[in-house]
């Protein structure tokens, strides 16, 4: 049978989700957990292979086992035992055999963290982009509303890495995108129906530049439609995004708290 | 003359605030960087020492030097480019020779940091104590006023350490005390002229008491007065603890909405 996992972590000293020559990612060690727990070799496969440096609140992945030998609802319990502190599941449930847990997602959430303050906190360095420039948060929220809709973001693409294996089509929809601000610290919130590499920390990049008085949001359109990287923003470091969830239903459905 | 600094770290991976014979200390890191900028032996003195893994946003603390070639409003922001990401500094001021940043603080806030779930949160694994069972925040916030006031707080003190030094009362006074919960966060704030060895984190461990079910507020003023270090709830582990603010006014003078 097929079972699908919610996984938290802390991606700093991970080169990523997926498992890489170099560097030990986050995919290895739950494989490596899942294997002992499971006594044969497991693969995982993730909604979202994020990148090295990049947190995760809300993952998903799913691995097939008939050997398991302890209760769904207090499994999580048990692999955690066999995870390192960076690395949490809070969630297991059955999935048929067809499933796959990066096709099937109809909509996933990141939240991008800049840190806002003339000094830096080291409490949240490892979670958040330092800013030390005045930003409008205003101005921030406006530039972010402009993405929301369905648009080809080739301009928000970084060239290679895996988002752009496979995929022919640069279209993806975002149904919800705003920025927000809680003391220094400021968060852009993006959900939407699929990301192409680094997508998020280009728009993150492009919301920052609004914030910093150097794009006019009204500027977004022409740059989404020039489909020019070099129109948008930098990429903002890895160290400032979270993957805050993935849904299996449609968007349509969602509460209507979000 | 002598400089206040208001300082930041993250004290996961330090011995604490002083200088250890084993470990590094907060305190090394920061006189071997003033010793760098000022080209002379510097020697800090901190208004709290706060121990190993515990972590400050608004610690205090004072040097002394006349060799000091850049304006003190830009100190430390140069003064950071020598710190590792881990400590920060966010303001220097000139103080007078004779004042003592320990003795003369008039109020220490410091926070304690409950993650309440069923699994851990890897992102705030470093900066709380997990704690998986039910709890009820309205009973650890009635349990944390009976705090409040005049108190002998032996009950409330680790033997040795830092903080009895020397000193030969354990009279404290808590100012305020209170547990709020935001999501899965629960957050211990208390305020008070100063605190002995372990004091907030064995009152942490014993609000934790109450909202586990596992002591009745009212209790409180008798283990209070039974002076008796078995009495009281354990000592919580580090990493939840962040000495928020040091004031060297009096707490009378504080603004209305602490």
């Amino acid at each position: 049978m097929q079972i699908l996992l919610t996984v938290a972590y802390d991606g700093t000293t991970y080169a990523g989700w997926q498992r890489q020559t170099n560097g030990i990612a986050v995919q290895q060690k739950l494989e490596e957990a899942l294997s002992v727990l499971t006594a044969h070799p497991v693969v995982v496969r993730a909604a979202s292979r994020t990148d090295a440096g990049v947190h995760a609140l809300g993952q998903r992945a799913a691995f097939f086992s008939d050997a398991l030998k302890i209760p769904l609802d207090k499994f999580p319990y048990v692999l955690n035992g066999y995870l390192p502190p960076d690395i949490s599941v809070s969630a297991a449930e059955v999935v048929p055999d067809d499933f796959n847990p990066r096709y099937r997602a109809c909509y996933k959430t990141y939240q991008y963290h800049y840190y806002n303050a003339p000094t830096p906190n080291p409490l949240l360095r490892r979670y958040s982009a330092f800013v030390p420039q005045t930003l409008d948060v205003g101005v921030m929220n406006q530039c972010a509303a402009y993405f929301i809709g369905s648009h080809d973001f080739r301009a928000f693409c970084a060239t290679g890495g895996n988002g752009t294996d496979g995929i022919k089509s640069t279209i993806r929809r975002v149904y919800a995108c705003e920025v927000s601000r809680q003391g220094s610290l400021i968060t852009l919130t993006i959900t939407g129906s699929g990301f192409l590499y680094n997508m998020v920390r280009i728009i993150a990049g492009t919301v920052l530049n609004a914030g910093l008085g150097r794009l006019a949001s009204e500027n977004v359109p022409e740059i989404i439609e020039a489909r020019e990287r070099a129109r948008a923003g930098k990429t903002m470091p890895p160290e400032g995004l979270t993957l805050m969830q993935v849904s299996y239903e449609d968007y349509s459905a969602q509460p209507t708290n979000h």
